[in-house]
């Protein structure tokens, strides 16, 4: 299949879009997003955070993705709305409320996503203005599915977009930004993924569970899950054709890897993006672990930095991951370099040239069948000299 | 009770110590250490990491210590000994033949502790050598103790000594270097303590057990367990004193948590050094899981780098721990100012002054009434600058 960036939510039938700036960012960047389902379906999924703190949007959205039906999906930077009380859902519910009532539908069917700074009120009179203006701005062509893209910016430096057609008529299409607490004072990964497939609800979850599985839930720069994470899935069946389910979730799965690659490659501070393969493991959540473990630490990730293969490292985050294993099946490969066999070192570690930006790791640990793959970054200056600067 | 900083294992009667260059280390710094327990009794315990890839001496020493009697401790700098294969494991008890055949003793009696870059061969000709020399000097002086205590030092700028004297007239010593894997390439915490008490090896055991809980297994500056980790305790019973069992754990946990506070106060990169206590927990073990995963988040502890006062990110990490807890019950209050309670920001933010280097973070659940309080530092640009260097 081909996956093409630079095309988002309007490339599927039935889909309307906006990006506007209202203000609620003081540096005057569009940020409120509107993304419609002019159907003929309305089927709906979403996945949430699985932060305990969830901030007013996710409580609200998850309620309302229990109907599995979504007209509208409204969504602002410049604010997280979390750990702001009741009256932070209520905002949420007000914003809700007013699409519904411009689009003549029911609040029950309009989700809402945010992401921003943590325990700050949203400017109220600022969403609204920018949610009538989105509204008066709908439209169907790229240019608005890129807008809406660039309204949910943070601290990202580009929109980042992904569609793909299928031969058999119909497409998926959808944007995200950040990813895990990377974008530093201003949290979250958020992302909206449209098609025009004919799939009935418990297919469509399904397929985004497997799919967010595969590539979201893989995504892991440092260990921050945000109180705003949000995947939605939109189905219109506006293309009228009703897919193989299996094929349907192998290429949400594609369109969502594609993402989830650009959220790594523009991942505040990164200098090296990592693919880090865990293999042979008993089961796929010892491999994921093992993954994540390694992934979030910090003296494997300078050491990525530093371009330096320093297999040790690994063996010992390999080895803390909690995950029962032999260290003398342990076999450690560094961008297509055996560093480490049967317990010992293996041949000049040197021989792993690491000073290009794309690094592979292999974990193998001999004891089964299962694998992950998890999707990181290095640990370098320019993140700490982000993320230390005072949030107000 | 009044914890010494600066002397330390020969502080308690009926052992000597040594350390010496042997050349083990390029530097020509004191790389190798002996610990000798003259008696009249010889019980032991020991706590080795929880790593799945366990260095050569920790094989060796867990092994020795079933038995819960040592006649001497043999450690090195300069190499860790770890993912060596066979010939590594033949390394260490060859270090420890040759103590055991010195002192008069079964190697059986001997424990070995290594510290250093993981993966290479340690120089047995000089090992051999250094043990030589050691025994030579053993010694019950102070500056004896102390060159043991310099000995064991990697990235560790200063030798870390705590020692207490009980009016009864028993007495604890001990040293120990880095903590976790925060010393760069060189990874591992090492300690040994000693005590004249008079104590049956399963009082001695349950009360090493206790404090390390309290004490070393509480400091987190990187999450990384090191495939080196060794705590031991010796007990001469050369005092004549048989103290209360709760007592002489109340105690030795006592030593253990100024010689931890040492290390975190000489931790690589530190700048701020954080007492991070989360109260109102339903277990213990929760709170400890809360801890931890503040403590290594690295949001929270750039912004600790920062002197930011960020609790929405504590409250984040709070939340991803894997623990369940009611956000509207959540408190957030640093170095004295509630900032978050009740699911609400509270006051201003910048009434929590950050500019000195003692932060006190305390979370409180309201769940319970179980705490843990865990010892953590911030996340600078010096620790990425020492980390990511090149480790040959």
């Amino acid at each position: 299949m081909n996956i093409e960036q630079g095309r988002g939510v309007t490339t599927p039938a039935g889909f309307r879009a906006a990006g506007v700036a209202a203000g609620i960012k003081s540096s005057g960047a569009r940020d409120l997003a509107l993304v419609v389902n002019d159907g003929p379906r309305q089927e709906a999924a979403g996945v949430f955070t699985t932060n305990a703190v969830k901030a007013a949007p996710v409580l609200w959205s998850s309620q309302v993705l229990t109907e599995r039906r979504l007209h509208a999906v409204v969504l602002n930077s410049g604010g997280a709305n979390a750990c702001t009380g009741p009256e932070g859902f209520q905002d949420t519910h007000a914003t809700a409320e007013q699409v519904a009532d411009t689009l003549g539908v029911g609040a029950i069917e309009v989700a809402v996503c945010s992401t921003g700074l943590i325990g700050e009120r949203l400017p109220m009179d600022r969403v609204s203005m920018g949610v009538a203006a989105a509204a008066g701005e709908l439209d169907s062509s790229q240019q608005a599915g890129f807008a809406a893209a660039e309204a949910v910016l943070t601290t990202d430096t580009r929109a980042k977009q992904a569609c793909a057609t299928h031969p058999d008529g119909w497409s998926i299409g959808g944007f995200a930004k950040g990813a895990g607490m990377l974008a530093p004072n201003l949290a979250t990964m958020l992302s909206v993924l449209t098609t025009d497939a004919v799939l009935d609800e418990v297919q469509l979850d399904a397929a985004l569970r497997y799919a967010v599985r595969l590539s979201y839930d893989r995504l892991d720069v440092d260990g921050g899950t945000s109180t705003n994470d949000t995947v939605l899935v939109l189905a219109s069946g506006a293309s009228g054709v009703r897919p193989d389910p299996g094929a349907f979730q192998e290429w949400l799965t594609a369109v969502c890897d594609d993402l989830v690659r650009q959220l790594r490659a523009d991942s505040e501070g990164v200098t090296k993006e990592v693919d880090l393969h865990v293999r042979g493991a008993a089961s796929e959540a010892d491999a994921e672990r093992i993954g994540r473990t390694v992934a979030e630490d910090n003296l494997v990730k300078t050491a990525l930095f530093g371009s330096d293969p320093n297999w040790g490292r690994i063996a010992m985050a390999t080895g803390r991951a909690g995950v029962p294993l032999d260290a003398q099946q342990l076999e450690i490969t560094v961008n297509g370099v055996v560093l480490f066999a049967a317990g010992q070192p293996v041949g000049d570690r040197s021989a792993a040239d690491l000073s290009g930006r794309f690094v592979e790791i292999i974990v193998d640990l001999h004891a089964g069948e299962a694998e992950a793959t998890i999707l990181t970054t290095d640990l370098s200056h320019h993140y700490v000299e982000e993320n230390s600067a005072y949030s107000s």
